[in-house]
């Protein structure tokens, strides 16, 4: 069997380093490149690699001449630009974070309804302003989710938001049956109609040119006043001024971000994550795409990577291909 | 059919008048009296009364000696003391507080493993500090939810946390059969053994003579160090001082404490929850005995206890007996 090059490409990519070569089948050379390439020995591993894993790569980067596949250590393979591959290179992702980001959603969705954070800051100074007889707060159970797209994630967060009594509405290009879990499917053409009729809409859906933009001004001001938003796809699947000026504008009530428009680059390690100042708004939550980076996740992530390694070598069929190489 | 006069006591209770006729089938006479009954009209009211609806009584009160029910407005009946009622008066108490508590147990639950409050004011200062590839959180999903005692409230707990991948230990006095939703099940006798190998402890108990103190010192060192402490039953279930001890010494994580030691009074309307200086701990959340308080629980309550005395006006058996009377 040949012994593989195997690149780790950037900081997303080296943190499944460790233990991998223990889920190995064979003895294959390992190299890990920081996402800068800044001399000619790292431009050289780069350009021999039989496999990379890595999230995106360029056409500023050498070209992989000799690649056989392109791992992406995630589920967004939007970062690979195929061009930049060799014909015979495939293209394969991975999963596993679909249960902490159902976690991070329904944390979100939980934290709009009980008032957590002011009723403990309250009760240390004394107040007790949300003492059962004082005030209400509102539950979770009764309401309806709204699923934008219908794939790994969707289906985990309709399971856990399905148990807390909640209503699951999806909205899909494809058709979902209604049932045990899904009470109302609708066609993609009648989103705007999906949006006005849900509580919590979240969008777990990829990049791509069908999905870019998709939730545009229309579709916000089809939604509730009362609405929460939480986006854990992709950023621009939401149109970036539409969703500051619904925020600021009180056009729906609260949100969760976790997937942006601008990240940190070699440039600059700290920017702001959009152009629009949503750090000055009150009524959202912002996080650094964060929502399925946990352990367990790198766990299932670095076991389906080196499955797909050990495949290769062995002349296996490799699994979640996302571009078939030419 | 008798008319029976009925009276609600102290603010709790009165959350629950709006819409209370139209759900009783007869006419009866309704009088709504605030927690300290200041002039004479007020405890000639609350003197005879056919019903009380509250969530405390006293000697301190008339002695209402013409009570057929004492209407609980709370799942919990330690605050109404049966020495102060007539021989021929039923206690009983109401739920549907079950779906919000759940909700409340498994917001903070999450909360303790996603740091969002943390990666949220980070964001808007531009630190990617939690971005995927920088650093990890956890997930619930896989960890260990030990639910002390067994009653409504954590059967619906159970099944939400069952939902994220949590495995489920049950201590319990009667026995809990394991299955679908239970994996573990501890006698009360090996408490001890119980809380040693639980990630989450909830309590969820109601205050008696043998849940008085059952949480103590001893207790909180068979935890985990690691571990989350939540009460969500009665404060006094859980030693005060042990719980302090615990939290300021880290012998435990982290807690959420919702039902507590002191409580507002007639003479004292923001008080600290305890004697002891629980606001200056940061491992913990405090909140008012807010959990189980929404409008989905005033409904349900409303519900139940307008059934009950349509019941009782026609005779038929009532539901949720706490103390029979005499």
């Amino acid at each position: 069997m040949a012994k593989l090059s195997i690149v780790f490409h950037g900081r997303n990519a080296s943190t499944f380093h460790d233990g991998f070569e223990d889920l190995l089948d064979n003895k294959h050379s390992i190299t890990i490149l920081p996402d800068v390439l800044s001399d000619a020995e790292m431009q050289s591993s780069y350009e021999d690699a039989d496999v990379i894993i890595g999230t995106a790569n360029s056409a500023e980067l050498p070209f992989p001449k000799k690649l056989r596949l392109f791992q992406v250590a995630g589920a967004g393979s939007d970062g690979v630009d195929p061009s930049c591959l060799p014909k015979g290179a495939t293209v394969c992702n991975c999963y596993g974070h679909d249960q902490p980001i159902s976690e991070y959603v329904m944390a979100t969705i939980l934290n709009t309804r009980i008032p957590i954070i002011d009723a403990n800051a309250r009760l240390r100074q004394g107040d007790w302003a949300y003492q059962s007889g004082r005030s209400l707060h509102g539950e979770i159970s009764g309401s309806v989710i709204g699923l934008v797209g219908y794939g790994h994630i969707s289906q985990t967060i309709a399971k856990c938001a399905k148990v807390f009594g909640m209503k699951i509405y999806v909205c899909n290009r494809s058709p979902v049956p209604c049932g045990d879990l899904v009470d109302h499917y609708f066609p993609i053409d009648d989103l705007l109609g999906f949006l006005s009729d849900v509580d919590f809409v979240v969008s777990a859906l990829p990049l791509t040119d069908q999905t870019s933009g998709l939730l545009n001004k229309e579709a916000f001001e089809a939604m509730k006043s009362t609405a929460f938003f939480c986006n854990v796809g992709r950023g621009p699947v939401v149109d970036e001024k539409a969703l500051y000026e619904a925020l600021k504008r009180g056009k729906i009530a609260n949100a969760a971000i976790d997937t942006w428009y601008v990240y940190p680059s070699a440039d600059n390690d700290s920017p702001q994550p959009s152009r629009y100042a949503f750090n000055e708004l009150t009524n959202l939550v912002m996080t650094p795409h964060m929502s399925g980076w946990t352990q367990g996740t790198i766990d299932r992530r670095r076991q389906a990577m080196a499955e797909n390694i050990n495949r290769l070598a062995t002349g296996a069929q490799l699994e979640n291909v996302v571009n078939e190489g030419g």
